[in-house]
């Protein structure tokens, strides 16, 4: 059983090192600088955890050939380059799963990968890259993973895999509403905090929870019409991932200081074009958008 | 003839300025080390025009007593107290015109005074404090008295005195409309480059030009809807502000540097109160309102 992380950034570092430390055959391939201070140095996890690990590194997905499991972990807008680099060793066998952030990804990936090859995942884990071939791990999430189609059977694999290698993982029944669920959380958590260049606790501000209440409601009510049954208590939950977050600085102001493309399009936008879609106004979800989308800009 | 100014900023100075060296019997009720420096070095404006001018200044609006028209230009949430300490000495023959940024001075001031004594005005005259007792007038734009009742005659009286101290003004048969026009455009323009901490011209930007677009037809629509009649291009206006004022900090802005209370809630509060009393939401204005309030709060 061979496992290549696809894209290997904080997330994927992360678990190839975490499923690497249990015995799992498990490569990853990512960026030059990242790739050569692990072959260098070995991957450093620091925080929650702390090891040092010699895993196999590439930055040519050539190397992820004969993988039986392929998890994506690349950024939202890299998902189709990295497909089509993968799909010529993607046979009926083959498992490709995506743990990213934002909505889209199992679209995408289905247009080249059978659905019944396809799992989708999300994690509360924590990490970000310190420095080439270090990772910071900041929090012990859990993970969730289901089938993009029916498919209960892979996912289960997977799942006991990764909670033998200590990344606590449950199966879920509805991975479409889980990841959407996240979406709609970050859409009132990561937007406001980036545009106000402040930490997610920001939020607990009377006047900003206005507006948090606001677009996630507006996500729910859109998502509820599409048919994905996003919880009631959406809200709720999104006020206590902000209060057990709070001196976090979310990922996406993290990529505007670095001076980075957010994933701002497979957030807010997903749920713009949705409403776009179904005739229903997204104004809270256009206005932070359109702010992330000028803050991308600005430098 | 005497004329009061109350609550002399920049623009009542300014004004008092103007009326003084144009000889008329004008003088100015401010706060202590405005009207210390005015005793001390006379009043003193620079910019598009610049002269030096001794004009009776006070902080006591006891002083205002006797005068036959009462210019209040304090900050809007100031009106209700400055209309409650001149009172006293508003007979049935004065005058109050409100010139004054934001929705609902004159419905204030209106609680206590007679509306057919009362003028509303807006002016786009640039001009800030540089210190106590100097003025930066930073553009000589035009002037708009109209009448809160139907009492043109005391308008066009007021007029010709502007017009005689070389403050270009012009009689509007709708100051209502002009007022929340005003209003509109602020809550497109003020808004969003405070939020950013920029200058207008940031607006220009295509994104943030989605929300100026948003938000200025979300007020028109809701005053349509309340009978004022908010021209169908106030877009148009707005964005052909923006490029005249492009290199300016507006005075949202500037308030929230120096840490002081915004007119926010007499802008954008002022359309979403009244988007809640019609039924119709007001989300744009109701994210950039919060938004606002809570930068207010941030120091």
């Amino acid at each position: 059983m061979k496992i290549a992380i696809i894209g290997a950034g904080a997330i994927g570092s992360l678990l190839g090192a975490l499923l690497k430390r249990e015995g799992f055959d498990c490569i990853l391939i990512g960026r030059k600088n990242h790739v050569d201070a692990i072959r260098k140095n070995g991957l450093s996890i620091s925080g929650s955890d702390e090891f040092n690990i010699n895993i196999d590194a590439f930055c040519n997905p050539l190397h992820a050939k004969d993988s039986d499991i392929f998890i994506i972990t690349t950024k939202a807008y890299d998902t189709r380059n990295a497909i089509h680099e993968i799909i010529p060793f993607i046979d009926d066998n083959v498992t490709v799963m995506s743990l990213q952030n934002g909505a889209g990804n199992i679209e995408e990936i289905s247009k080249l990968v059978n659905k019944k090859q396809i799992l989708g995942a999300i994690t509360s884990m924590g990490a970000f890259v310190e420095a080439p071939g270090r990772i910071q791990f900041r929090g012990k999430g859990t993970t969730i993973i289901g089938s993009a189609f029916d498919n209960k059977k892979k996912a289960v694999e997977i799942i006991d895999i990764f909670n033998k290698a200590q990344i606590k993982t449950q199966f879920s029944d509805d991975i479409y509403r889980d990841i959407w669920s996240k979406v709609i959380i970050n859409s009132g958590i990561n937007t406001i905090a980036s545009i106000l260049d402040n930490e997610n606790g920001v939020l607990l501000d009377k006047n900003l929870m206005e507006i948090v209440r606001e677009v996630t409601n507006e996500g729910k009510n859109i998502l509820q019409k599409e048919g994905v049954e996003i919880p009631e208590d959406i809200f709720d939950t999104t006020v206590e991932i902000i209060r057990n977050t709070s001196k976090n600085i979310n990922s996406m102001l993290s990529d505007l200081r670095k001076g980075k493309r957010t994933e701002i399009d497979f957030i807010s936008g997903k749920v713009v074009a949705l409403g776009d879609k179904l005739g229903i106004p997204a104004p809270y979800n256009k206005t932070l958008l359109n702010m992330i989308k000028y803050k991308e800009n600005e430098c």
